[in-house]
């Protein structure tokens, strides 16, 4: 196969032209779209077109909170290496990931249980709301559901993709019973890569806020 | 669905134990299937059973390779940040990624072309040998394959899996007609997950080395 020749600023429209080809006649709420086709574009894999779900007003509830400058938590470095820095500045985002601290690792050794679930304890001791963004362990996401029924944190937006095998599934379905804003990724699929590029496809929406 | 009661420790085992199980009586090379099993625990994604290609002996060169502490090169921070860090201590392989670099950015601006081909530029310049782990972008495949024809560039072991619609499958073919180790995701599926993913999965076979 020949290579295309095409310019580097180019690529990223000729991708989404190619998906949207491929969705063919398929219809999405227009605030959804773009999420989708960025974490089609992120991965090349279409059952997301099928697997992402959104809580009534999800988008959108989320987009207020970015633009109210809340920060958001990641449950791996990786998630957060891939959030597109330049995009965080309009509205000063900050990004945490805690799973790498030391106090994580030690509580989480004491307790018995995961560095992802100790490290959304250390994100509720913020005492801020913010956006969560797991894309790897699913025990941060049952830790997020027992902090949020206890009334300890408030969080503006669970972004639930972990992926895997054991207890993901699962713990999904409990974050599709909350009623706080969520954008869920059903099955075994996800990744910190997609917990990444759904972030990026919000901080986008606002490029074109008037600030 | 209820939650499976299970230690941290043991979450690994049990994923590894259904995707044993739901690959069935298929057969991989030996020093392959911790590869591919990996990239599907990483995924979840079934399809890397049949993506993945190797060069022949390709795992054993890279394996080589690593223990001679030849250093990683990465096209993302986000690949960067997903390979394992204690992994990489036994042998003091160093990780780099040049994407970030000021002096790429100008570069890849002079000339027209992308940051990833002018980070490969860039690792060229370290005139060392080295592992490089694609998981983005075409661009940077296609100039490893130009600097290795020309003899700048000689390397180790060249994992293509970078993702996506534009370029991505004729940069793969182009990496799977060479005559250096490669490691290389067919298609349009891959990610910089899956380009960590390969590089924990050979770091790990490297843990019971007697050193």
């Amino acid at each position: 196969m020949e290579l295309e020749q095409i310019l580097p600023e180019d690529i990223e429209k000729r991708s989404f032209e190619i998906i949207a080809r491929e969705l063919g006649d398929r219809t999405f709420p227009p605030e959804q779209f773009p999420v989708i086709r960025r974490v089609i574009h992120t991965t090349a894999d279409f059952d997301y077109a099928d697997n992402l779900v959104f809580s009534d007003n999800g988008v959108y509830l989320a987009l207020e909170a970015l633009r109210e400058g809340v920060p958001i938590v990641t449950d791996t470095n990786m998630g957060k290496a891939g959030i597109n820095k330049n995009a965080l500045k309009k509205y000063k985002n900050e990004v945490y990931c805690f799973m790498s601290d030391p106090d994580v690792a030690r509580k989480a050794k004491e307790e018995g249980t995961t560095r992802a679930w100790a490290s959304m304890d250390k994100a509720a001791a913020l005492g801020r709301d913010c956006v969560f963004a797991i894309g790897n362990a699913p025990t941060a996401l049952i830790r997020l559901y027992e902090l949020t029924m206890r009334g300890i944190l408030n969080p503006r937006l669970i972004i639930g993709v972990p992926v895997g095998f054991v207890n993901v599934i699962q713990a999904k379905e409990r974050i599709m019973t909350m009623d706080v804003p969520w954008i869920v990724g059903k099955g075994r699929k996800g990744g910190s890569n997609v917990a990444a590029s759904i972030c990026n496809a919000l901080l986008y929406q606002l490029k074109d806020d008037e600030k």
